[in-house]
Parts: C-alpha cells; sequence; structure tokens
C-alpha cells in the first residue's frame, strides 16, 4: 500500500446531497411562502449555473469571484424565470445561503469520523471558505482543516487548486488523496500527483438521473461510500 | 452585548504552552540522546528567532516563509550554539516540528469546545496551515477552520492577516473577535475593527517571567482563561 497522510473531498454531491438539500428546504420554504414550484428543476437549473459560472471566473472573463457570489448571480436570474418576485434582500441572502446547509449522505459523518482517526481530512472545494465552515458545523462534517479554490483564487479543476492540498499541508502530492464522486476532478487531481478515490454517488442528480461511475484501474481506490472507503483504508 | 459570530484566536501562548512544550520534550528526547543541556534557555532562544525572523519578511529582506521554515533557520543557529551535532536531517526535521505538537493550557480545550457551540472559531495564527492543523490533531483543538498568516502571505501584526479573518468567513470585521495573550496583536487587530478579548497567560514566559496584562477598558473583554471567555460570552 502507498503512504498516504491526508485526504481531501469534492464536498457537492461527493459529500453533501445538494439536490435533496435544495428540494427539501424548497419545499418547506414554499410552503410557507405560498410558492409551489418544481423545486427539483429549480434546484437542477440553479446547479446548472455552476460551471459556466465558474468558467467565467477560469477564463478570465470574471475576476476572482466567491461561489456565494456565483450562486447569487445564477439565483437572481433564476428567481423570475420561475415567477418568484418581490422577495427582500435578506430572504434571498438567505436562501443563497441555502448552500451553506446542505445535508451529508447517510455515509458521510460516520466515514470522515472514521478517517479522521487515521489521516488528515479537509475539503478541496470550489465551495468558499465561509460556506465550507458553516455547512461543516450545520451538518457535523469533522474536517481537521478547510481548505478550498478560495485560497488560491482558483476553480478546479485548475492545477493550483490540487496543488495547493500538499502545499498547506505540509505533505507530499503523492500522500494526499482526492476523493470525489466525478470523474473529471480525479482526473485532474490524479495529473497533479494525487491519489485518488472515486466514491459512487448514484443518487447525486435524482432518481434514474445518470451519475458518473468508475472502473477498476482508473483510479487508486473506487468505494461505494464514505464507510467503505475509510474500510478499505484501514481507519 | 455587541453581535458575534467568530472568534479567531492566537495560537503560541494563547492557547498552547510552547514554553513547557519545547523543554518537556528537549528533556525527554535529550535523555534519550543524553544531551543535557538548559532547555527552557533553549526553548527561549528559539522563541526569541521569532519576532526577527517575521521581520525579516514582513519588511521584504526574505520573500513569503513558511513558519517552519523559519524555526528552522532559527534551529540551524541554534543547535551549534548549545553543542548539538551531528544530528540526521530527519532528527533536525522531527524536532523543528516539535511546534506542530505544542500542548494546550489546561482550559483550552474545555473552553473552545464551549465557544465552538456558539460561535465559529479558528486559529489566526502565525503558523503555518500544516503547523495548526497538527497541533489541533495532536491536542484536540476543535477549531472550526484554519486561519492564518499562510493564507495571506503576510505576518501578524500586519493588517492583511486581521482582515483577512472576516472575508475567509463572510462576515463584518466587527462580528470577529480577536482572543490573545499580547496586547500588540490585540491593538493590531482593534486597528482593523476587530472585537478583541485579552486571555490573561502569567506563566508563558516561565515562572516569575514578565507576561503581559491588561487593563479595564483596554479591549471588549478581559478573560483570565478560555473558560471564562466562554462564561463571558454565554456559551
Amino acid at each position: 500500500m502507498f503512504s498516504l497522510k491526508a485526504l481531501v473531498f469534492d464536498t457537492f454531491g461527493t459529500i453533501v446531497d445538494w439536490r435533496g438539500s435544495i428540494i427539501a428546504e424548497g419545499l418547506q420554504w414554499g410552503e410557507a411562502k405560498k410558492i409551489h414550484i418544481d423545486w427539483a428543476k429549480f434546484a437542477d437549473r440553479w446547479r446548472a449555473g455552476y460551471s459556466p459560472s465558474m468558467n467565467k471566473v477560469r477564463t478570465g472573463e470574471l475576476p476572482w469571484t466567491k461561489l456565494d457570489d456565483l450562486h447569487r448571480m445564477t439565483l437572481d436570474h433564476l428567481l423570475p424565470e420561475f415567477g418568484i418576485e418581490g422577495l427582500a434582500a435578506e430572504e434571498k441572502d438567505h436562501w443563497n445561503r441555502v448552500w451553506h446547509r446542505l445535508k451529508p449522505w447517510p455515509d458521510s459523518v460516520a466515514g470522515l469520523a472514521r478517517l479522521k482517526s487515521k489521516y488528515t481530512i479537509a475539503p478541496l472545494s470550489n465551495g468558499n471558505i465561509a460556506l465550507l465552515t458553516d455547512m461543516a458545523k450545520y451538518s457535523g462534517l469533522p474536517w481537521d482543516a478547510i481548505l478550498g479554490a478560495e485560497l488560491v483564487r482558483h476553480y478546479k479543476p485548475d492545477r493550483e487548486v490540487y496543488l495547493s492540498a500538499p502545499d498547506f499541508l505540509g505533505v507530499k502530492a503523492s500522500e494526499v488523496m482526492m476523493v470525489a464522486a466525478h470523474l473529471g476532478d480525479l482526473k485532474a487531481a490524479q495529473e497533479c500527483g494525487l491519489r485518488t478515490a472515486f466514491l459512487y454517488r448514484p443518487n447525486e442528480y435524482g432518481p434514474g438521473a445518470r451519475a458518473d461511475q468508475a472502473k477498476a484501474g482508473d483510479f487508486d481506490i473506487l468505494a461505494t461510500n464514505a464507510v467503505d472507503l475509510a474500510r478499505q483504508l484501514g481507519a
């Protein structure tokens, strides 16, 4: 087995269920506000703005912009699209911060706690530091440190983000494992010399929707969930 | 009472007892290696290199250099000064990382745990991220995030460090409280608009040595230890 000191994690989809969380909060909020829309579609449309908005930063069309602000730009288009008008600024802010309140998959906290007993664990996410810190408090994610795109002002899959993890943690790239449910994220990490673990999250995009799958040999580890990953790493 | 969302902490001397920890490890290591020197003096001399080495970075004489590397530069002068010769590179590395293994004051973990239940808590230290992350794991410091000089490549008391805390945590400067046992640190934080709490650590520099003291009105809170701080903040 290789020498491993730290694991860094994609969060949206890998550790937390962004889609289920947004739908649940949307239904509850909509009930109170008498807003009855297709919240699954709303969540999917919001997430669909994610890559294009980050790419504007990655290509230099936008200066460095935190993910909270990119989420807000997408939300500001989305609300009128769904016929939601007249929200107070605080209501929009609160709703935008639903991304700070995403809930973990059922195995995430238990798996992370086991991994933490043997390794340093941190998110390595495109979420900004406030988002990730709030999410950890809200959902009990036991990170040792909060790493991510904001610290180097680059979004994944830019190399700077992956290379920042061994640099901040004071270890070699080959001693860090990137854990994600997305092939593109892992391939980019692999090219930077990090170890990789694929975590299968079949329901990220909803029941019946296609989720990434990996095959043996593509990455160092294929795991069915975070507890399985801990077991395979002897934690 | 003011509105407060986060507390950020000086670590060396405020949360952990650097001097006692280095002396204890020095004695133990010296016993094994048959090196009998005045470990208190060794610890004090090592710490005496701290401000001058950081000032070289602050003034631009040195490019950005992590605290681990500044500690190592001081150590490389200190070992021959104390007649310690012929250490293997790994031994020097291990001994340099004693700063990653500093032990908390008896009240630190309990106080932080209480504060964490009500506020976001993070170090805001000149220690590099690896040092602070290792220290937290080693000593059970329950930080929500790891903040510090390395993230902005400036050492305290540069303003950039203090201003980075509200920026990374997504709150106003006045919603963040800097906690430290050192007047200079708190005054610099105050000038940046942060709230301040003085934590009295009479034994930081050893029994009988002078430690900073604050008087009523200098800062928002004067506390005798971390548990007292939690009590005063209703946590």
